[in-house]
Protein backbone atom coordinates (compact mmCIF):
# COMPACT_ATOMS: atom_id res chain seq x y z
CA UNK A 1 0.00 0.00 0.00
CA UNK A 2 1.14 3.12 -0.79
CA UNK A 3 1.84 5.82 1.87
CA UNK A 4 0.40 9.30 2.16
CA UNK A 5 2.62 12.75 1.24
CA UNK A 6 1.64 15.37 3.93
CA UNK A 7 2.88 18.81 2.73
CA UNK A 8 2.83 21.25 5.63
CA UNK A 9 3.51 25.28 5.39
CA UNK A 10 3.55 28.33 6.67
CA UNK A 11 4.86 31.46 7.29
CA UNK A 12 7.94 31.34 9.26
CA UNK A 13 6.87 32.74 12.59
CA UNK A 14 3.82 30.61 12.70
CA UNK A 15 5.58 27.94 14.87
CA UNK A 16 5.61 25.01 12.13
CA UNK A 17 9.00 23.51 13.01
CA UNK A 18 7.62 23.07 16.98
CA UNK A 19 4.23 21.88 15.74
CA UNK A 20 5.86 19.33 13.05
CA UNK A 21 8.96 18.14 15.29
CA UNK A 22 6.07 17.16 18.28
CA UNK A 23 3.98 15.83 15.25
CA UNK A 24 6.76 13.13 14.27
CA UNK A 25 7.48 12.50 18.15
CA UNK A 26 3.39 11.24 18.51
CA UNK A 27 3.59 9.27 15.45
CA UNK A 28 6.60 7.42 14.74
CA UNK A 29 4.72 6.09 11.61
CA UNK A 30 5.38 9.41 9.93
CA UNK A 31 8.62 10.12 8.24
CA UNK A 32 10.12 13.48 7.93
CA UNK A 33 11.57 14.65 4.63
CA UNK A 34 15.62 16.22 5.02
CA UNK A 35 15.70 18.80 2.71
CA UNK A 36 19.20 19.51 0.83
CA UNK A 37 20.40 23.04 1.23
CA UNK A 38 23.22 25.24 0.39
CA UNK A 39 22.54 27.19 3.77
CA UNK A 40 25.45 27.23 6.61
CA UNK A 41 24.14 25.12 9.43
CA UNK A 42 23.08 27.14 12.44
CA UNK A 43 24.29 26.44 15.95
CA UNK A 44 22.79 22.82 16.72
CA UNK A 45 21.56 21.50 13.52
CA UNK A 46 22.95 18.24 12.49
CA UNK A 47 23.83 17.14 8.99
CA UNK A 48 21.67 14.70 7.74
CA UNK A 49 18.84 15.21 10.27
CA UNK A 50 17.63 19.24 10.19
CA UNK A 51 19.01 18.76 6.51
CA UNK A 52 21.50 18.13 3.91
CA UNK A 53 24.41 20.60 3.93
CA UNK A 54 25.55 20.83 0.49
CA UNK A 55 27.33 23.35 -1.53
CA UNK A 56 26.38 25.52 -4.44
CA UNK A 57 28.20 23.18 -7.44
CA UNK A 58 26.35 20.01 -5.72
CA UNK A 59 23.11 21.29 -5.38
CA UNK A 60 23.37 22.81 -8.89
CA UNK A 61 24.07 19.46 -10.39
CA UNK A 62 21.44 17.46 -8.69
CA UNK A 63 19.00 20.41 -9.99
CA UNK A 64 19.99 20.04 -13.01
CA UNK A 65 19.83 15.75 -12.94
CA UNK A 66 15.97 16.61 -12.17
CA UNK A 67 16.45 15.18 -8.60
CA UNK A 68 14.25 17.73 -7.14
CA UNK A 69 10.53 16.82 -6.06
CA UNK A 70 10.33 20.69 -5.53
CA UNK A 71 13.24 23.23 -4.57
CA UNK A 72 13.73 27.11 -4.12
CA UNK A 73 15.69 29.95 -3.33
CA UNK A 74 15.16 31.91 -0.33
CA UNK A 75 17.33 35.06 1.10
CA UNK A 76 20.02 33.25 -1.41
CA UNK A 77 20.09 30.09 0.26
CA UNK A 78 18.64 26.85 -2.05
CA UNK A 79 16.42 24.51 -0.47
CA UNK A 80 15.56 20.90 -2.30
CA UNK A 81 13.67 17.92 -1.21
CA UNK A 82 14.94 14.65 -2.89
CA UNK A 83 12.10 13.08 -5.18
CA UNK A 84 13.89 9.66 -5.11
CA UNK A 85 13.83 9.50 -1.14
CA UNK A 86 9.92 10.26 -0.95
CA UNK A 87 8.76 8.02 -3.77
CA UNK A 88 11.05 5.15 -2.60
CA UNK A 89 9.08 5.73 1.20
CA UNK A 90 5.75 6.30 -0.08
CA UNK A 91 6.17 3.17 -2.00
CA UNK A 92 7.30 1.22 0.57
CA UNK A 93 3.92 2.38 2.49
CA UNK A 94 5.63 4.77 4.61
CA UNK A 95 3.77 8.11 5.39
CA UNK A 96 6.10 11.17 3.80
CA UNK A 97 5.54 14.60 5.71
CA UNK A 98 7.53 17.38 3.42
CA UNK A 99 8.06 20.95 5.99
CA UNK A 100 7.90 23.55 2.72
CA UNK A 101 7.25 26.76 1.82
CA UNK A 102 4.18 27.28 -0.35
CA UNK A 103 6.15 27.91 -3.46
CA UNK A 104 7.30 24.32 -2.66
CA UNK A 105 4.01 22.98 -1.70
CA UNK A 106 2.84 23.85 -5.18
CA UNK A 107 4.96 22.67 -7.17
CA UNK A 108 4.63 19.26 -5.51
CA UNK A 109 1.01 19.28 -5.79
CA UNK A 110 1.66 19.80 -9.80
CA UNK A 111 3.56 16.62 -9.17
CA UNK A 112 1.76 14.81 -7.02
CA UNK A 113 -2.10 15.98 -7.02
CA UNK A 114 -2.66 13.62 -4.33
CA UNK A 115 -0.70 15.02 -1.67
CA UNK A 116 -2.44 16.63 1.50
CA UNK A 117 -1.49 20.11 1.88
CA UNK A 118 -1.93 21.33 5.46
CA UNK A 119 -1.38 25.22 6.05
CA UNK A 120 -0.61 26.58 9.66
CA UNK A 121 -1.49 30.13 10.43
CA UNK A 122 -0.35 32.45 13.63
CA UNK A 123 -3.58 33.85 15.18
CA UNK A 124 -2.71 37.25 14.63
CA UNK A 125 -0.02 39.60 12.65
CA UNK A 126 0.80 41.15 16.17
CA UNK A 127 2.10 37.49 17.72
CA UNK A 128 3.44 36.58 14.09
CA UNK A 129 5.68 39.96 14.57
CA UNK A 130 6.32 39.03 18.28
CA UNK A 131 7.77 35.53 17.16
CA UNK A 132 9.96 36.95 14.48
CA UNK A 133 11.04 39.53 17.23
CA UNK A 134 11.45 36.93 19.46
CA UNK A 135 14.03 35.06 18.08
CA UNK A 136 16.51 37.82 18.38
CA UNK A 137 18.70 36.63 15.51
CA UNK A 138 17.38 38.75 13.11
CA UNK A 139 17.83 43.11 12.31
CA UNK A 140 14.87 44.92 12.20
CA UNK A 141 15.08 45.21 8.37
CA UNK A 142 15.26 41.30 8.19
CA UNK A 143 12.03 41.04 10.20
CA UNK A 144 10.32 43.35 7.92
CA UNK A 145 11.69 41.41 5.05
CA UNK A 146 10.71 38.40 6.29
CA UNK A 147 6.88 39.88 7.40
CA UNK A 148 6.21 41.25 4.45
CA UNK A 149 6.79 37.39 2.75
CA UNK A 150 4.72 35.74 5.12
CA UNK A 151 2.27 37.79 4.19
CA UNK A 152 2.44 36.97 0.73
CA UNK A 153 2.65 33.31 1.69
CA UNK A 154 -0.59 33.25 3.66
CA UNK A 155 -2.34 34.63 0.42
CA UNK A 156 -1.72 30.63 -0.92
CA UNK A 157 -3.92 29.77 1.36
CA UNK A 158 -6.66 28.15 -0.21
CA UNK A 159 -4.50 26.10 -2.22
CA UNK A 160 -4.05 23.67 0.20
CA UNK A 161 -6.61 21.12 2.30
CA UNK A 162 -6.84 21.98 5.64
CA UNK A 163 -5.98 25.17 7.77
CA UNK A 164 -4.58 24.99 11.14
CA UNK A 165 -4.78 28.33 13.31
CA UNK A 166 -1.48 27.90 15.85
CA UNK A 167 -2.67 30.03 18.59
CA UNK A 168 -2.51 27.22 21.45
CA UNK A 169 0.31 25.00 20.79
CA UNK A 170 -1.77 21.99 22.21
CA UNK A 171 -4.28 22.81 20.40
CA UNK A 172 -2.80 22.77 16.75
CA UNK A 173 -0.65 19.61 17.66
CA UNK A 174 -3.58 17.91 18.65
CA UNK A 175 -5.76 19.63 14.97
CA UNK A 176 -2.53 18.30 13.02
CA UNK A 177 -2.21 14.71 15.01
CA UNK A 178 -6.23 14.71 13.91
CA UNK A 179 -5.46 15.43 9.95
CA UNK A 180 -3.48 12.78 9.68
CA UNK A 181 -5.16 10.24 11.42
CA UNK A 182 -8.35 11.34 9.35
CA UNK A 183 -6.42 11.06 6.11
CA UNK A 184 -5.63 7.74 6.58
CA UNK A 185 -9.42 6.70 7.47
CA UNK A 186 -10.21 8.15 4.25
CA UNK A 187 -12.27 5.14 2.55
CA UNK A 188 -9.97 4.36 -0.80
CA UNK A 189 -7.32 4.09 1.84
CA UNK A 190 -9.18 1.91 4.17
CA UNK A 191 -10.50 -0.70 1.33
CA UNK A 192 -6.74 -1.00 0.23
CA UNK A 193 -5.63 -1.30 3.56
CA UNK A 194 -8.38 -3.62 4.87
CA UNK A 195 -9.23 -5.35 1.71
CA UNK A 196 -9.09 -8.86 2.97
CA UNK A 197 -11.44 -8.02 6.15
CA UNK A 198 -14.01 -6.22 3.55
CA UNK A 199 -14.05 -8.93 1.69
CA UNK A 200 -14.37 -11.82 4.34
CA UNK A 201 -17.12 -9.53 5.77
CA UNK A 202 -19.21 -8.88 2.54
CA UNK A 203 -19.04 -11.92 0.64
CA UNK B 1 -21.48 29.96 9.13
CA UNK B 2 -23.30 26.07 8.17
CA UNK B 3 -22.56 23.56 10.29
CA UNK B 4 -21.03 20.27 9.01
CA UNK B 5 -23.81 17.11 8.98
CA UNK B 6 -22.34 13.49 9.53
CA UNK B 7 -23.86 10.62 8.71
CA UNK B 8 -22.20 7.97 10.84
CA UNK B 9 -22.99 4.14 9.34
CA UNK B 10 -22.65 0.81 10.66
CA UNK B 11 -24.62 -2.44 10.51
CA UNK B 12 -26.39 -3.93 13.87
CA UNK B 13 -23.55 -5.00 15.80
CA UNK B 14 -20.77 -2.87 14.82
CA UNK B 15 -21.12 -0.74 17.72
CA UNK B 16 -22.23 2.26 16.39
CA UNK B 17 -24.00 3.43 18.99
CA UNK B 18 -21.63 3.06 22.12
CA UNK B 19 -18.98 5.09 19.64
CA UNK B 20 -21.87 8.02 19.18
CA UNK B 21 -22.50 8.09 22.31
CA UNK B 22 -18.43 8.61 23.74
CA UNK B 23 -18.19 11.00 20.85
CA UNK B 24 -21.25 13.64 21.96
CA UNK B 25 -19.68 12.94 25.32
CA UNK B 26 -16.67 14.75 24.25
CA UNK B 27 -17.68 16.93 22.10
CA UNK B 28 -20.57 19.21 23.43
CA UNK B 29 -20.64 21.13 19.52
CA UNK B 30 -22.01 18.09 18.00
CA UNK B 31 -25.72 16.98 18.55
CA UNK B 32 -26.97 14.20 16.96
CA UNK B 33 -30.75 14.39 14.75
CA UNK B 34 -33.49 11.74 17.21
CA UNK B 35 -35.35 10.08 14.71
CA UNK B 36 -39.00 9.40 14.60
CA UNK B 37 -40.05 5.62 14.61
CA UNK B 38 -43.00 3.39 14.89
CA UNK B 39 -41.30 0.85 17.20
CA UNK B 40 -42.97 0.89 20.58
CA UNK B 41 -39.73 2.04 23.42
CA UNK B 42 -37.51 -1.15 24.98
CA UNK B 43 -37.01 -0.54 28.10
CA UNK B 44 -34.90 2.36 29.82
CA UNK B 45 -35.65 4.64 26.36
CA UNK B 46 -37.05 8.09 26.54
CA UNK B 47 -39.33 9.79 24.24
CA UNK B 48 -37.78 12.82 22.66
CA UNK B 49 -34.53 11.74 23.57
CA UNK B 50 -33.75 8.31 22.24
CA UNK B 51 -36.48 8.87 19.61
CA UNK B 52 -39.34 10.52 19.27
CA UNK B 53 -42.30 7.46 19.54
CA UNK B 54 -45.04 8.23 16.96
CA UNK B 55 -47.46 5.80 15.91
CA UNK B 56 -48.06 4.02 12.04
CA UNK B 57 -50.71 7.45 11.25
CA UNK B 58 -48.18 10.20 12.51
CA UNK B 59 -45.54 8.75 11.18
CA UNK B 60 -47.41 8.51 7.68
CA UNK B 61 -48.72 11.84 7.42
CA UNK B 62 -45.13 13.33 8.38
CA UNK B 63 -44.14 11.28 5.58
CA UNK B 64 -46.50 12.52 3.12
CA UNK B 65 -46.04 15.86 3.96
CA UNK B 66 -42.55 15.07 2.84
CA UNK B 67 -41.09 16.03 6.23
CA UNK B 68 -38.42 13.30 6.23
CA UNK B 69 -34.59 14.22 5.00
CA UNK B 70 -34.76 9.98 4.98
CA UNK B 71 -36.95 6.97 6.12
CA UNK B 72 -36.84 3.56 6.16
CA UNK B 73 -39.02 0.36 7.40
CA UNK B 74 -36.88 -2.39 9.17
CA UNK B 75 -38.36 -5.46 10.45
CA UNK B 76 -42.02 -3.93 9.93
CA UNK B 77 -40.75 -0.21 12.13
CA UNK B 78 -40.63 2.97 10.94
CA UNK B 79 -37.93 5.22 11.12
CA UNK B 80 -37.23 8.53 9.70
CA UNK B 81 -35.49 11.90 10.23
CA UNK B 82 -36.77 15.46 10.46
CA UNK B 83 -35.59 17.57 7.76
CA UNK B 84 -36.61 20.74 9.13
CA UNK B 85 -34.69 20.60 12.49
CA UNK B 86 -31.43 18.99 10.92
CA UNK B 87 -31.67 21.96 8.09
CA UNK B 88 -32.27 24.52 11.53
CA UNK B 89 -29.71 23.34 13.21
CA UNK B 90 -27.14 23.26 10.31
CA UNK B 91 -28.18 26.92 9.34
CA UNK B 92 -27.97 28.27 13.19
CA UNK B 93 -23.84 27.21 12.30
CA UNK B 94 -24.39 23.84 14.69
CA UNK B 95 -22.91 20.70 13.51
CA UNK B 96 -25.64 17.45 13.08
CA UNK B 97 -24.86 13.70 13.70
CA UNK B 98 -27.24 11.16 11.70
CA UNK B 99 -26.76 7.94 13.06
CA UNK B 100 -28.79 6.19 10.64
CA UNK B 101 -28.61 3.27 8.01
CA UNK B 102 -26.97 2.64 4.27
CA UNK B 103 -30.06 3.03 2.96
CA UNK B 104 -30.82 6.04 5.09
CA UNK B 105 -27.51 7.62 4.38
CA UNK B 106 -27.81 7.26 0.53
CA UNK B 107 -31.37 9.01 0.73
CA UNK B 108 -29.19 11.88 2.60
CA UNK B 109 -26.12 12.12 0.61
CA UNK B 110 -28.84 12.40 -2.53
CA UNK B 111 -30.54 15.59 -0.94
CA UNK B 112 -27.21 16.82 0.67
CA UNK B 113 -24.12 15.72 -0.94
CA UNK B 114 -21.57 17.39 1.22
CA UNK B 115 -22.25 15.07 4.17
CA UNK B 116 -19.65 13.31 5.48
CA UNK B 117 -20.43 9.42 5.54
CA UNK B 118 -18.54 7.46 7.85
CA UNK B 119 -18.67 3.90 8.15
CA UNK B 120 -17.89 1.60 11.01
CA UNK B 121 -17.17 -2.02 10.44
CA UNK B 122 -16.74 -5.06 13.11
CA UNK B 123 -13.09 -6.08 13.32
CA UNK B 124 -14.48 -9.54 11.90
CA UNK B 125 -17.68 -11.68 10.98
CA UNK B 126 -16.78 -14.17 14.00
CA UNK B 127 -16.91 -10.41 16.29
CA UNK B 128 -19.91 -9.10 14.94
CA UNK B 129 -21.64 -12.35 15.24
CA UNK B 130 -20.92 -12.40 18.74
CA UNK B 131 -21.69 -9.33 19.77
CA UNK B 132 -25.44 -9.77 18.28
CA UNK B 133 -25.49 -13.00 19.94
CA UNK B 134 -24.49 -11.18 22.98
CA UNK B 135 -27.40 -9.07 23.26
CA UNK B 136 -29.41 -11.82 24.41
CA UNK B 137 -32.91 -10.12 22.83
CA UNK B 138 -33.04 -12.08 19.71
CA UNK B 139 -33.93 -15.72 18.74
CA UNK B 140 -31.26 -17.43 16.71
CA UNK B 141 -33.06 -17.15 13.21
CA UNK B 142 -33.22 -13.08 14.10
CA UNK B 143 -29.83 -13.28 14.72
CA UNK B 144 -29.35 -14.61 10.95
CA UNK B 145 -31.57 -12.46 9.66
CA UNK B 146 -29.42 -9.60 10.81
CA UNK B 147 -26.03 -11.04 10.33
CA UNK B 148 -27.50 -11.60 6.26
CA UNK B 149 -28.23 -7.90 6.45
CA UNK B 150 -25.34 -6.59 8.11
CA UNK B 151 -23.33 -8.50 5.21
CA UNK B 152 -25.47 -6.41 2.41
CA UNK B 153 -25.14 -3.63 4.21
CA UNK B 154 -21.06 -3.80 4.25
CA UNK B 155 -21.53 -3.93 0.31
CA UNK B 156 -21.89 -0.32 0.16
CA UNK B 157 -18.89 0.88 2.34
CA UNK B 158 -17.46 2.34 -0.71
CA UNK B 159 -20.60 5.00 -0.93
CA UNK B 160 -19.26 6.82 2.54
CA UNK B 161 -16.01 8.99 2.96
CA UNK B 162 -14.44 7.25 5.81
CA UNK B 163 -14.36 4.13 6.85
CA UNK B 164 -13.48 2.96 10.67
CA UNK B 165 -12.61 -0.80 11.94
CA UNK B 166 -14.46 -0.89 15.49
CA UNK B 167 -11.78 -3.24 16.93
CA UNK B 168 -10.09 -1.53 19.88
CA UNK B 169 -13.32 0.88 21.19
CA UNK B 170 -11.06 3.38 22.40
CA UNK B 171 -8.88 3.49 19.01
CA UNK B 172 -12.17 3.62 17.20
CA UNK B 173 -13.43 6.39 19.03
CA UNK B 174 -10.05 8.18 18.74
CA UNK B 175 -10.82 7.64 14.96
CA UNK B 176 -14.33 9.33 15.12
CA UNK B 177 -13.15 12.34 16.99
CA UNK B 178 -10.16 12.89 14.23
CA UNK B 179 -12.45 12.89 11.69
CA UNK B 180 -14.77 15.38 13.36
CA UNK B 181 -12.05 17.83 14.10
CA UNK B 182 -10.20 17.21 10.84
CA UNK B 183 -13.54 18.05 8.69
CA UNK B 184 -13.71 21.41 10.63
CA UNK B 185 -10.20 21.85 10.07
CA UNK B 186 -11.18 21.77 5.67
CA UNK B 187 -10.01 25.01 3.70
CA UNK B 188 -13.20 26.22 2.79
CA UNK B 189 -14.65 25.82 6.31
CA UNK B 190 -11.73 27.50 7.33
CA UNK B 191 -11.85 30.19 5.39
CA UNK B 192 -15.42 31.22 6.53
CA UNK B 193 -14.82 30.36 10.17
CA UNK B 194 -11.53 32.55 9.94
CA UNK B 195 -12.47 35.00 7.54
CA UNK B 196 -11.44 37.89 9.02
CA UNK B 197 -8.06 37.05 10.69
CA UNK B 198 -7.17 35.98 7.11
CA UNK B 199 -8.05 39.16 5.51
CA UNK B 200 -6.29 40.87 8.51
CA UNK B 201 -2.89 38.48 7.79
CA UNK B 202 -2.90 39.01 4.05
CA UNK B 203 -3.67 42.35 3.30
Amino acid sequence: MTGILFIVAAPSGAGKTSLVAALLQRDPKLRLSVSYTTRPPREGEVDGRHYHFVDRATFQAMLERGEFLESAEVYGNCYGTSQRWVSEQLASGTDVLLEIDCQGAAQVRRLMPEAVGIFVLPPSLKVLRERLERRGTEQPEAIARRLAAAQGEMRRVSEFDYVIINDQFDEALEDLTSVVRAERLKVARQMERHGRLIESLTK
